[in-house]
């Protein structure tokens, strides 16, 4: 009946998420809320960890994306789950590092690096870094020189495939501005300029055909693509890859529309399909890599809202206005995104008015969600956004000066804090 | 020769900003790095001060939309100036008590104002609030009341013009998310409910067409709207208004197809619409507020990069990634706006080729600005971006867990910290 199965009506008629009453957590905790289920996250990461073992090598491990929701907590969940993270910048290291996470198990993304960052994720152990492009291999390979040091790398390719979902997200095309492409030459110089580097071990090969991929095949493609590059490779270099990293990401359900992947099932057919190509190639098999962030944290996320507005425009359309907007979610906003609404008095009620559902920033484009059909709310009611457990929190602003969300971790039936309220205090905290 | 006068070539052929070296700023604060050039915006403020002299009545105001970019210091500045300031949130009317602006002289805003903010907004002195609808005029009235107070606010009127700006920042359409509108009946039903309350003084009416406004007339035909408005709610119902909001806000030039609009001119015309219409209307003339926001900070700003890679894939794209993006600027990805951009070594070099400028985040939307002909740069070059004093640092996030840039201001020959750069330990400082 809900997106995910951790929403339900609960004893009361009202909404539940993770079994807790949305209503005692929004009087606790306050409103706009950024809930978590940590049980689903959990759920989630076991999905992955166990396909993996299932399918591929021992040695294979998905790989949290973190940049679709990073703070302290979530990666101590992922380093008890055993998920390796990859991450994007000197501000997700920190933040693994200072939460334990061990960072030999942390994978360092990004077009642009930059050389402090470079340095940094160098200092604080990094597993890997994923080198994007020439120019970023000369610059790991002269700061592992400087360090004395042998930095274990995978190179991204660009196979030049796409994945057909919105352009915004798609980074497997030639054009992309990620990873070096096959079809130009250009990867294969890449690799010969790479294995000449006395301080680089090139461990394999890493690639992206974009996120929120729902069709059929995609990974498969993807994988083939790769092996053939890495058997040319092989037979023209000499270089066999250990590792292939087939990065993110499983697509996610927003909406009733939405299929529900069996993420498992897609894995085994991807694993397969590695296999048959392998034998075909007389390729050794590789530790396998995958990157998924959206389908770890996205269901497991709920927001709460108080409405605060309410209007009718006769003949034109309606509004129900929440306490947050696109600063806590700027996904409509920028994208567009689906999402499921629901009423915390009455979350199986569909009602008959269309209301856009928006926020509360002095912007037009300020939409939640436009076109949900809903009971009509009394001011003051609580309303709860769907699936934001991915690019919410960390995608969100102060625009308008507003402070953000805390996080509250849901885990059987208990709650805790895991990233604060921000105050009017912290708002000027660096103003001079 | 550049989309603003405050931009020049040095005498060392690099480019300089408010009279100012791009190189040296960057050196000594480190990029990326916005920078505000303090003379401008006094400037902007005396464009509008001085029509507001010469061609309305004395008490009107320019009230700066602190939206567009608020921190401590840009409210000192609007003190200095004599602007009054129009608020969103608690965060800005906290922002700007905690740098002395007088209450007295702030509008505050909000499709959707808490009820929290509508008793810190009366706490906090604000003079007027702008009541949105018929929901929030009740909280208002209920909160005045509890503090025995008598607040003094206008009516936010939707007079149903479209100024055929871009969908997401049009705002003066029956169907929009703000004001109440005329065409409904539902504006007259609101100010016979507000002239009802004891606690509040109504002194007028405010409107708000959209931003970025470049059409001939739309203030003069929204003038008319808003007087007719008030000229038959007098007969009807002997409410005579003192003020009339106008709100924002004419655009600004980001491009150099975009055009210069001579603002003082533009306030004359309607300033003599306004004249003309009081007179056939026998109405007394009205104390006018404007909200500029963007066309006094906009071309105060500019945000100076460092590159990182320079790709390109030949046959398909090229592109310079830069060492922020979306995180400091989302208006591409938001609008698609559009930008003029600089290499800061070789500002008046055009280049044959075309580049996409793209930012460091790990996605393929985090673009600054596609198809800008420039030199090829070097890794490590500065490039800057035009323009950028409105809706850039105040919609900024700390995606991919970046941190944000600073501000500094340009006053004469002397640069200063008006916001610090965030750090690593800013990021996790509420993660529990």
């Amino acid at each position: 009946m809900f997106v995910c199965e951790n929403i339900a009506v609960g004893a009361d008629g009202r909404l539940s998420f993770a079994g807790q009453s949305v209503r005692a957590l929004a009087e606790e905790y306050g409103t706009p809320l950024y809930l978590m289920d940590e049980d689903r996250i959990r759920h989630n990461c076991r999905v992955y960890l166990d396909a993996f073992r299932r399918c591929f090598r021992t040695g294979s491990m998905p790989l949290y994306a973190s940049k679709a929701n990073s703070f302290r907590r979530i990666y101590q969940i992922m380093a008890e789950e055993g998920m390796g993270v990859d991450v994007v910048s000197a501000g997700e290291i920190y933040t693994a590092a200072q939460a334990g996470f061990d960072m030999a198990n942390a994978y360092f993304h990004g077009n642009n690096k930059t050389p402090e960052d470079i340095a940094f994720s160098m200092e604080q152990g990094v597993g890997w870094i994923v080198i994007d492009c020439a120019g970023e291999l000369e610059a790991v390979e002269a700061e592992a020189a400087r360090r004395g040091i042998r930095q274990k790398a995978l190179l991204r390719i660009t196979p030049g495939i796409d994945p057909h979902t919105y352009e915004a997200v798609a980074t497997g095309r030639v054009d992309s501005k990620f990873g070096t492409p096959i079809e130009t030459g250009q990867a294969e110089a890449l690799l010969i300029q790479t294995l000449q580097c006395p301080h680089i071990e090139l461990t394999g090969f890493h690639c992206h055909v974009g996120s929120q991929v729902f069709g059929e095949d995609v990974f498969e493609r993807t994988a083939e693509v790769m092996l053939r590059f890495m058997a040319e490779m092989r037979s023209r270099h000499g270089y066999t890859a250990q590792q292939l990293d087939l990065g993110g990401g499983y697509g996610v359900r927003y909406v009733d529309t939405d299929p529900a992947l069996d993420i498992g099932a897609k894995i085994e057919r991807v694993a397969s399909t590695l296999k048959a190509l392998c034998a075909s190639l007389d390729y050794p098999e590789p530790l396998m890599l995958m990157e998924p962030g959206r389908s770890i944290v996205a269901d497991a996320g709920m927001t709460v809202y108080r409405v605060g507005s309410v209007r009718k425009i006769p003949g034109f359309k309606n509004y129900i206005s929440v306490d947050g907007g696109m600063t806590d979610n700027p996904r409509f906003a920028l994208y567009g995104s689906r999402y499921s609404v629901l009423l915390e008095a009455s979350p199986a009620e569909k009602g008959e008015t269309a209301w856009d559902v928006v926020g509360r920033c002095c912007e037009s484009g300020d939409i939640l969600q436009p076109n949900v059909n809903l009971p009509e709310p009394n001011c003051g009611d609580l309303l709860a956004i769907c699936t934001t457990g991915a690019y919410n929190y960390s995608m969100a602003s102060n625009y308008n000066r507003i402070p953000r969300p805390p996080i509250v971790m849901l885990h059987g039936s208990q709650s805790s804090l895991a990233v604060k309220r921000e105050t009017l205090e912290d708002l000027i905290r660096l103003d001079v």
